[in-house]
């Protein structure tokens, strides 16, 4: 090579996994893609191909005869467990949970005139599946984890998949809701009865139900038991929500608490933004899920904008109070007002078990990442 | 006795404690009565004598040497124990709590111009205090409770409080709240260091932190351990709520979960409503609080009506995430607009650890009984 020009890097997103070209993409590199409305509000658990895709970095590739989950830390012996062990020297579990990326809804911060940093999310980084795999639990009891153990206080996850320089994708969680025999964190290998697809952290990712995400590590390579969260950006420098007032140049990133469990939430999914509608009432149909295992008991929907409300008809899964884990799927058929024609505005609204709420609109909750976008959610429609 | 008259009752209220005139009485049969807003925003702990009063039958006398607490039902050996047996038997437990009264703020319900059924709260009928005792986890262990055991999905509380047909007050909790190693519910027999008072459930009393304060039973005569809620009226018809379009016609009691966890709620309590402001700043303060154990991160203020926000400094004690316990306290001086005189809406708005968020308006949140006002708190005040 001449001139001491480097040398051409072969593409570390040469390898990605086939996707469905239904899903909308925000990024490609790495691929960051949507669910289409009218596919999520289809089916509690949402198939595999249609699940959002979420990477920070590109897919690493994962032999799984080879793989080995390492666990090191405080309070625990080191350990390595092949795929083989996990899955015959633990006891298998599964649950049905929703993730949802933090930045779900992005989209509606921007249009409240102030712009903010992160993908360009609609409604769709949200999606719910089987899960099953072991407790972390489990394999922290294995190691010799006690509970209650004063010098640990938060489990980091570090993922396998990583950048140029081999810095690799981090998050952590709170011990409390690691060890927690109703946390139901877990150690996931299958989804929706198949092994884990690479988008979704083949051959092992970490399922931390209620919770962001961000914090359920895929392509799961190591187990950290630590006094102190993960060091990763995304955990201490990302992930974090903040007052309308404060912006990229006055934040202080230690002043407020990375995003764990999430608030509550609701999406109409149909009828589309700037449909059309034809008939004296209208049908619409959403989801609606919240944070920390808080099921959902009611979501209220309204077609003048939120003056009047009526009940919508919840589709759930079975679900014990405090460890509601999946979304619930929603419909209404309401009156619009008689003889009107021309704009209306459709608007949800959902309340969890703990009577937690949402707030009437984004620009009071605007925050400089745009995360937590959990505001009535608005489709203006049209009436012919 | 001519004519068949009834005999004169025995005022049954006849025996109340002495009560500080400082407390805003909502109703004298039973005694309700708030804490008035400069004295709660003045300490994080609410002394004995200032801390609200929510009665819903005459306060009942106690022998503490007769006392037993009986502990009965599913899964469970009947048991009886005195207080000194609670006492020496178990391990002293103390938590820092704020109870709040589900109708807490229930007037400003009222004041959307929808009239709704209750005690005429303002924002006093929420206190803090250090409670000791003993926790639940363990007296239920010792009767011989299993951890996850299935037929066991309620504990049931029973007062000692009755009215004139002998039915007593009642609540319960879910099982899984009760029996959590940190859920830190307790059997409480002190209240910030003194004996319990009459008025707050003399000898012994449920603290359930982070639920509506009406499951803190209170003059606690038997505990029962049930595959059922409590059946009293205030369990299953009363203190639960539904969507505004619900009202006394078309209710269906069984269709809402009882009140558990409580939403994020906060309150200024300085600068009264219609106080006048002489400066070209404000100091505000107040307090903010949420249920189910999530902490307050933060809470904005607004001297605009909420076009714009400043951060408040929040005072808190030492609590782990998850176990959020007791309220913050918070206060902010901010700017007024230059010139201005007239009239301005103050507001405040509490965010918690799972980032959940106030709603801005009364009317979308109202509800037949008036419980859970969490809106934005706002205080019209006047500068000149
Ligand atoms: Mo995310
Ligand atoms: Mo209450």
């Amino acid at each position: 090579l001449k001139g001491g020009a480097a040398a051409p890097v072969a593409d570390p997103y040469a390898n990605e996994p086939q996707r469905l070209p239904a899903l909308i993409v925000r990024s490609q590199k790495p691929m960051n893609s949507e669910t289409p409305m009218e596919l999520l509000a289809a089916s509690i658990v949402t198939p595999n191909e249609l699940f959002y895709v979420r990477n920070h970095l590109p897919v690493p590739q994962v032999d799984p005869a080879a793989y080995r989950l390492r666990i090191e830390g405080e309070g625990v012996r080191s350990l390595e467990l092949s795929l083989e062990e996990l899955k015959t020297k633990f006891k298998r579990h599964t649950i049905t949970a929703t993730l949802q990326c933090t930045g779900n809804r992005r989209n509606e911060f921007n249009r409240t005139g102030r712009v903010v940093k992160g993908l360009e999310w609609e409604g769709g980084s949200i999606s719910t599946a089987v899960f099953t795999g072991v407790r972390l639990r489990d394999v922290l009891l294995a190691a010799g984890l006690e509970d209650d153990d004063p010098e640990v206080q938060h489990i980091q996850f570090e993922g396998l998949d990583a950048d140029m320089a081999g810095a690799t994708y981090g998050a952590s969680i709170e011990v409390d809701k690691a060890m927690s025999p109703h946390g139901d964190v877990l150690l996931a290998y299958e989804m929706n009865s198949a092994p884990l697809p690479a988008d979704h952290g083949f051959p092992l990712r970490a399922v931390v139900p209620g919770v962001a995400g961000c914090r359920s590590v895929k392509w799961l390579g190591k187990i950290v038991a630590s006094s102190e969260e993960s060091h990763s950006f995304w955990q201490r420098r990302d992930y974090k929500a903040f007052g309308p007032n404060t912006d990229w140049d006055n934040v202080d990133w230690d002043a407020a608490p990375a995003i764990q469990a999430m608030p509550v939430t609701s999406q109409i999914c149909e009828p589309a933004v700037g449909a059309v509608v034809e008939d004296d009432e209208v049908t619409i149909k959403g989801y609606a899920w919240s944070g920390g295992g808080q099921g959902i008991i009611r979501v209220d929907v309204s077609a003048d904008g939120g003056k009047t409300w009526h009940n919508a008809e919840l589709q759930k899964v079975p679900q014990k109070r405090g460890r509601g884990w999946a979304w619930a799927l929603w419909q209404a058929t309401i009156p619009l007002p008689k003889g009107f024609t021309g704009q209306l505005e459709l608007v949800c609204k959902a309340t969890d078990e703990n009577y937690n709420t949402q707030p009437e609109n984004a620009a009071p909750i605007w925050n400089l990442r745009g995360v937590n976008c959990n505001s009535w959610h608005r489709v203006p429609v049209t009436v012919q």
